[in-house]
């Protein structure tokens, strides 16, 4: 079985840092990411430079990444304007930040949840009329889905209110977003069967993060659920600044290793994710990066999942382990 | 539903440190482990002490855990010769070294795999031999059962005839270990599974590390399969110390946030264990203690699953968190 690994460090882990990597170190990293085999990497966000002076290479960035061939090439675009400019880039994918919290959604867009859906339908419509050679995806991740850093919990009901709104305005995939790493599996696993359950085809991926150390197990309800696409970080770049140890997404790294050990076909190459990391290391000098198949390795006789790969993990042949009593 | 978290730090986590926490230390930290709602501590390992220097003092204190009410003192013994000591000291139940890798058992124990399971037998005729008031319970958690450091892959087979063996002999229960952070969730949900099937009343919990990260994702479809018991560390204490970044066990206070969040009543209140984590990092400065939810805190509208403890979790209380966009 195949899962689609859509990595969103360039975007959602350089964001979060108060330094901006160049757009050289960029580009030189995305081109590794994607030389490792992750199909799908948001590359940047459209959003003011003033907001986001981290991102406002988008339009070079996406350029780049546009050339490096099977690529699909995702960038966030917060508004209408944004996606003018990323569909002029030419993104063959764009995602809208949209949150189940009113709060929220005031605090992160400056529009409440129905400005915000109001927005998301009239991009739908521009989107529908470009000639199909422009025509980006679209797809929407509803943050707070799983409760909310201001409000607590958001109602489950409103969560699938707003998620079938939107697949009826014409979003091409609504997944479930965990920004501050609230979700546990239970709760994982209840709504991504509801949510494939309501929006059938047109239901969308998870993002988690692990800020409570909860990533990699929702993962597993998730995958109970059926969900077959999941976002990660490399090295786990895009916590949140202003809370310490409060690591971010889930890490591409483990994640892959977890997947592939499962049997479940990523595509990805360790050893090449292990040379991507490397360029990430040298362009963010004393960043901490998360992660912990980096440095145990992989486990004696592991396995991809699709033995026809060429793929190799020279690079993660754990040193000698040792097993303590019991 | 109510799940046993065993806290194996004062054994499985101090003897994998270098240096030997003081008896009073570990009286104290044991004794706010207990108070913080854990029933059951794996409190030390009745091994020679020029082997083990940690647990020289498993007699003193063995007496003083078993003065605290409603705890069960679990210690480790490896041998006869250790299984005696721990019944003299008063354990109410012994946890016995056995690996399915014939390689690691030597490695581990000096026995092979047939020569430690017939210690087995002699242990189990000498404990049923016991007076009632002095007989303890014996569990057994079959170490590389997910696979070996030193053999790779250890096939499932001859797991399972060892644990219908073990169970046969009389050992109470017998549950699965991955010492290496070896297993992966679709091992984790067969293997389990397969043990319930096979030993019924006998099957016991998941020793599971977070060498790899995947340590919570395997809570995860080990409850899927079933399972009740978990043993787990304070701080994540016992890692392999020649292997730098592979952490230990997995993280007490990250497993029982995940537990409680799921609405699976564990019955410890997370504010006791961070006093408990408190007396750990003050008798081992400069000791890395892992997990996220102490430094992440808790999310907002934590609820625990038993809304008729009085259980709190001021100490962890998130600070305001932040959410960046999508």
């Amino acid at each position: 079985m195949r899962i689609l690994v859509s990595e969103v460090g360039p975007r959602d882990g350089l964001q979060s840092l108060k330094r901006t990597m160049s757009t050289d170190a960029k580009l030189r990293w995305i081109a590794a990411l994607a030389e490792s085999g992750l199909a799908e990497i948001e590359v940047g966000s459209f959003v003011h430079p003033k907001l986001l002076p981290q991102m406002a290479d988008a339009e070079a960035v996406v350029a780049a990444a546009r050339r490096i061939p099977g690529l699909s090439v995702l960038a966030l675009a917060p508004n209408m304007k944004g996606v003018q400019r990323a569909v002029a880039a030419g993104v063959h994918k764009i995602t809208i930040p949209l949150s189940a919290s009113q709060k929220h959604s005031i605090a992160n867009t400056r529009m409440t949840c129905e400005q915000a859906i109001e927005e998301v339908g009239r991009i739908c419509c521009f989107r529908d009329g470009l000639p199909g050679e422009n025509r980006p995806g679209i797809e929407i991740g509803i943050s707070a889905a799983f409760g909310c850093s201001i409000e607590g919990d958001v109602p489950e009901d409103r969560v699938f209110e707003i998620a079938n709104r939107l697949a009826n305005l014409g979003v091409d995939t609504v997944g479930l977003s965990d920004g501050t790493g609230y979700a546990n599996p239970a709760q994982v696993k209840r709504m991504f069967t509801r949510l494939r359950h309501e929006l059938g085809e047109r239901a969308g991926g998870a993002h988690l993060h692990n800020t409570r150390g909860q990533g990699l197990a929702n993962v597993v309800a998730a995958l109970e659920a059926g969900v077959t696409t999941f976002d990660a970080s490399q090295g786990g770049l895009g916590g949140c600044p202003n809370s310490p140890g409060a690591t971010g997404n889930i890490v591409t790294e483990d994640l892959v290793y977890l997947l592939e050990s499962m049997g479940l076909d990523t595509g990805v190459d360790l050893d090449k994710l292990m040379q991507a990391r490397s360029i990430l290391a040298e362009s963010l000098p004393g960043e901490i990066l998360y992660g912990h198949v980096p440095d145990s390795g992989v486990r004696k006789g592991f396995r991809y999942a699709n033995p026809n790969g060429v793929r190799s993990t020279a690079l993660l042949i754990a040193a000698e382990a040792c097993e303590t009593a019991a």
